[in-house]
């Protein structure tokens, strides 16, 4: 039975680009194939339980612009909204989902309650999934909205703290791993501080370190075949998060034996906070072999915090689309739109648009990225500019030693000469495609 | 004989903090001890020749104001330039100073011209730090000015400009090893990209773990005892440096196989470019066990660029010193001022008011910090907010599986209730020392 | 009766700088006399109840944190919250407050049951007031926390939230008048836009000016002799508010004929988003004939949106009383506190003694400022600087044309050699007295 | 006869979007109808002969990169410049170019020196220009390089320095009359300041606004039909310039009554560093009745300072040139590229390759709002949504006083319901035209 909510809204068509109905797509076409693979299979779009069903639609200054027939705290309610969330996974044709704990389940007292609540909203979804076959991308604990974690979750002060986080993680992971979710992701909201004052970084940090090889040491147990992913951001709420960014949480993941273990989740609007271009991110991430998942949700350019909106810019996006797809593209992970609509955007209309303009950006996206890859052109730039290295000169030079390299250097009087970067020509060609 | 450039400034003495004369120490006692040490070895002040002396005073939009008579690129200038600048090492009583290659030497044709050249002056200083007892806290290679690095030094696509870079350091670590540095320092202003479109980011950072291990290797070979520092920037000149902030720096490190072998040279400015405060990097450093050495400038919080002011904010500067020296204070490193002049500031006497300005500061400081250490608030403020994590429960916490931790806050109900965080308290607290 | 809220907790006494007690003012002595005038009557502190009484911690991330027993929306629960407040004044010796509408009352169905609900407490104030001796600085209304206010309230694309919000400040104006308040403040929290697609600028702003006129218009009206202040603020909620700075202000005040009518209330941290030093901000309204009132909040270095700390750096506060001294000190403006404690400051200590360092640290820096007032070298080096325009050249030159200038600059060869700007000085200068 | 620079690159010509020669054009077709007018005339595209041919590739850690043979400073080498300039102009079939004085002449001893240089280089231009149709759309004077200029043009401390200032813009726009230029151009990169401890603000803005009604006075006596446009920046190279952004430079032509006389350069790259999008300052600009001409150089997101990079983003540059359509296209105005290569760029075809891309963006871009505007979707949906001002009650709400709205509100228990803001949808819709 219908929630209603969406009752003027149908299952929305691929009709082209030229078509001018707003809710259709004009490029996201599941069937087609790109690069030999259907786009669906490609993208791994996913819906985000919070943002789409339940964010009140408050900001710093103001409070609840969203009415939803669903909010409230009651189990009823709750799945009133598995309801409306899994008609509008089917009105998108969206393959995955996912979601933290706090999205679906009403607070408990305590949490054995929370436990109970998340395993009965657990076989609620299980049904819907198998009827409809919705997937999971990943599911994931809230281990920052309450007050109890104000200071920090794994690295809090009081390892009362670190028991009740511990525990709450090994209730979503029994839930992921039941729904069959591909991925578990933890976002360190409050790993981080608000004054150095107050703070023990090397304590916190070793806190955190092992709370994440206990989680992975619990995936082994349990036989969780997914991905355990972290998601950098280097701020808000907290002045300082420990998972800053890519490259430090690389560190991290070192530091505490887990770069084989743990992959990253990388979100656009977290890149952005960190001074990066989300390409960046991506980049990094997969020079050092940690890349997992994405949230493709950008971030204002003008906004100094986490805005959270769906992606809308075409050349940004097939940049990123690029890095993954030369990479191989997506193995357990996927397009997740951890995507807000603006606090104005009141009708089930806006919900549902939003989606739709978000997955057809990314749709182009792919295409230019799949046709730039085709044409080989950046690639054959790259080759050319480090050909050098690949001389018997370049590689031997590597086996040196510093002495020996000043000894050719003054025998040979090696005076190189700069040569164009051509940086220019690159992006008009990148422009070609997009 | 003297240069006759500050020929209306005698050597800067301590008068107080009552006095009114610009010209003299207010705050900055050599002898005074504090906490044991006499205040000369803790702070380690040192020069640095760079901006004092080399720097033409010019922007992205203006050329040169300063007009020094020492500039041009002759050896003779050279000289002249060496001579004005021990002046002032004198006049301030700075026990240490660093340097580039270039600061000191006229630029050659080509490699052996520039070894000759460097060769030559290093002589001129030895016989000049003997004299005076000027000590050298580090030397270091100027791989960023010059047209031949505009594409990297060790990361340049091409492998003679690597050559000639690994050349030119293993020169400029043999005039640091003769003149006695404390240090070496590597500082990667190209290190890194202008667009990703043209950058191969695995192989960069390969060829950059491989420059820094031959860097090591050579350190050893010839005996040189100091600190192989780096230093870290998250970009400018590049649109992103690969030494973009401490933890990234140590990510490197131990993806290389350098964690034990080097240390970082931290800059207030570098850090808040980097989006942290500099006591975030200090800490961070320390806590991750390499911290090696400062360049105390500062940036302008308003500014988007590198602007490497002298220090003048006490409480800031006093927090940098409460975790050095809570840590132990400096070992082999110290205080640079990697500090300019503003472009308008063209006397002589502003020189030396502005390095007058900025040891008093670090000296204010160091006082500030050195009386919250002894006092022990804050220490007592950290003891009692970790104080759980003492307890048996919190260790045994540490040692347990995730399911064994979720059992026990089943059975015993664990539901913790958050606490102050006290840090209006804490920030009184470090008001009564500043 | 008292609540009992501040239990622990007597009357807050100036010790000294050299007590140790953090209950107590050490520097804020309400009666010491600098430059001629009690400190109390240069500071005209206020306290601001929004975030000291109404705020209930929570961030985008998270909720509530406070749990204070006044909490509620009754008018019962509002008179407790009215006896908390005014004991922390009492406990303060703060001569001010300051408050929006719906941080003193409950919220009612429609405009009439806020009116009445605001008149209520309005008249349990009055008698407060009257027996406790504290004053009213200003009085504003909320037009942003309401969700009818999400697109804008005089800006709003419905003229019926413009004709909701000028009723809204109409009573709240009423109540200021019956206070006795020396200032109405408009700040426009939602004026301004979220996106340029949905926005006619030009229709926005033509209906602020116009609803900024019938604001003034009132004030006369009702005789009420405070001043009309606008508080500027770039951004945040909205990506962009039209009151952005203090020149963005005073260009829409000249725009709309306002520029001898409304003055400026301007905030530390609203500067900093701006990307302004407060101290710039200051003597911008200054140089402009605007300058009001000040919040004395400051924004985290690091943080992209407003934190509203209480403020903590000495050297910074000094410049901003340094240009309110020499330009007179306040008139009807003052030091509101629009400051909130950090969300892990449960306790009520925490509340007090944040106002205590708040309050310290501004006396600490006006201080400061008269002292350099009374030494008189900053005024002596601008005189110095600006010297030349002082002589019959520099006076003739105003009243010169274009060609008649370029005349005499060839016939006289005038060919200016430029003179040092002394920075580093004048900073060294500063220092002497923070 | 031809300097040979450009010796293997042919007219660039338009081949259509499917061409993959990266030196043709593959949208900006000049000949093409747009909306009734060719894309040439709705364009205007301009060459900025600084970064295109005087910009040595120089950064603060780097010295030049590019090689050109005409680097020097004498008018033999000057006239070699423009040869080549000109060649480019031809080659790009660019109808304007726009300079500064110090770009084309040689830098002379004095005043008289440097006027007669500029006269001599405008004759030369003068011949080229007849005989190549290539039009002036601006000139300028450089008040910002040379060291007199440290502290300022006409908010200089020293009267001998505006004197000069003026006298060089006299004789700039002497060059500009005779070259039969469309506008004028003010950018103010010295008057701002580096620290307010120097700064008489007020002073400095009173010569501003003297200075500036000197030159409209000048304008008018020369009977130049040009525009007199300011171009606002925030900072960069000082730490905070006067002409701040759009509605500063409002605020400020207002206070000297020149609101009517001077409009707005608009840069990308500065609306980037003041915290606005570029379609917001040429919104304002519009709103204001002050938009005059636009500099379509982009800055790095990333990046803190100037980047003046080529345009390369499609759905940026659409919503620019939809602002201005919406506004009847230029007038005088045009788009300039003070845009400059990255300093890796060092091969005649890069200078032209980015200018192809530049144009070509451009050409998209606008191709993409005339589509917009032609749909009406955005037009339509402002009615739409301010629909309620047109009503009656919406008309007389702006005629009414503060108390009669208060009774109305009361009297018809005005209650607004919110709308949704649509801003996704909105977004979707711009995504269909780019």
């Amino acid at each position: 039975m219908s929630s209603n909510f969406f009752k003027d809204i149908s299952k929305v068509k691929y009709e082209g680009a030229d078509s001018t109905n707003p809710m259709a797509f004009h490029h996201y076409n599941p069937d087609e194939v790109v690069m030999g693979k259907r786009m669906e299979d490609h993208l791994r779009f996913s819906i985000a339980y919070w943002h789409s069903f339940a964010w009140p639609g408050g900001d710093p200054f103001g409070g609840q612009t969203f009415q939803r027939p669903w909010f409230g705290d009651t189990m009823e309610l709750a799945k009133l909204k598995a309801d409306v969330a899994f008609e509008m996974f089917d009105i998108l044709g969206a393959p995955y989902f996912c979601f933290h704990d706090v999205d679906v389940r009403p607070e408990g007292d305590n949490f054995s309650e929370n436990t109970r609540n998340l395993a009965e909203i657990t076989d609620y979804f299980a049904e819907k999934m198998q009827s409809q076959g919705t997937k999971l991308l990943w599911g994931t604990a809230n281990l920052f909205s309450n007050r109890r974690y104000m200071a920090g979750a794994a690295t809090n002060p009081d390892p009362e703290v670190f028991a009740f986080a511990a525990a709450t993680v090994k209730s979503c992971m029994d839930a992921t791993l039941k729904l069959g979710g591909e991925n578990y992701v933890l976002w360190g909201g409050r790993e981080g501080y608000e004054t150095l004052l107050n703070t023990d970084l090397k304590k916190e940090q070793d806190q955190m370190g092992r709370f994440l090889n206990m989680v992975v040491d619990y995936k082994h147990k349990i036989g969780f075949k997914g991905q355990i992913l972290v998601e950098p951001k280097p701020q808000e709420p907290t002045k300082h998060q420990y998972d800053y960014d890519a490259a430090t949480c690389f560190s991290f993941l070192q530091k505490y034996g887990l770069e084989n273990e743990v992959k990253l989740n990388l979100e656009q609007g977290h890149a952005i906070l960190a001074g990066h271009s989300f390409e960046h991110e991506i980049a990094t991430a997969i020079a050092l072999g940690v890349f997992g998942s994405i949230d493709m949700n950008r971030n204002d350019y003008q906004s100094g915090w986490d805005t959270d909106q769906f992606p809308n810019n075409v050349p940004e996006v097939a940049l990123v689309y690029y890095y993954i797809l030369k990479n191989g593209g997506f193995d357990q992970g996927g397009t997740n739109f951890d995507a807000r609509l603006r606090r104005q955007s009141l009708d089930p209309q806006d919900l549902v648009a939003a989606h739709i303009g978000g997955m057809d950006i990314c749709a182009r996206g792919l295409k230019a990225a799949a046709a730039m890859l085709d044409d080989g052109g950046l690639e054959d730039a790259l080759k050319e500019r480090y050909a050098g290295w690949d001389s018997a000169f370049g590689k031997e030079l590597l086996n040196s030693s510093l002495d020996e390299v000043a000894a050719k250097v003054e025998s040979d009087n090696i005076n190189p000469e700069p040569r164009s970067g051509r940086q220019e020509i690159l992006e008009n060609y990148v422009n070609r495609f997009v």
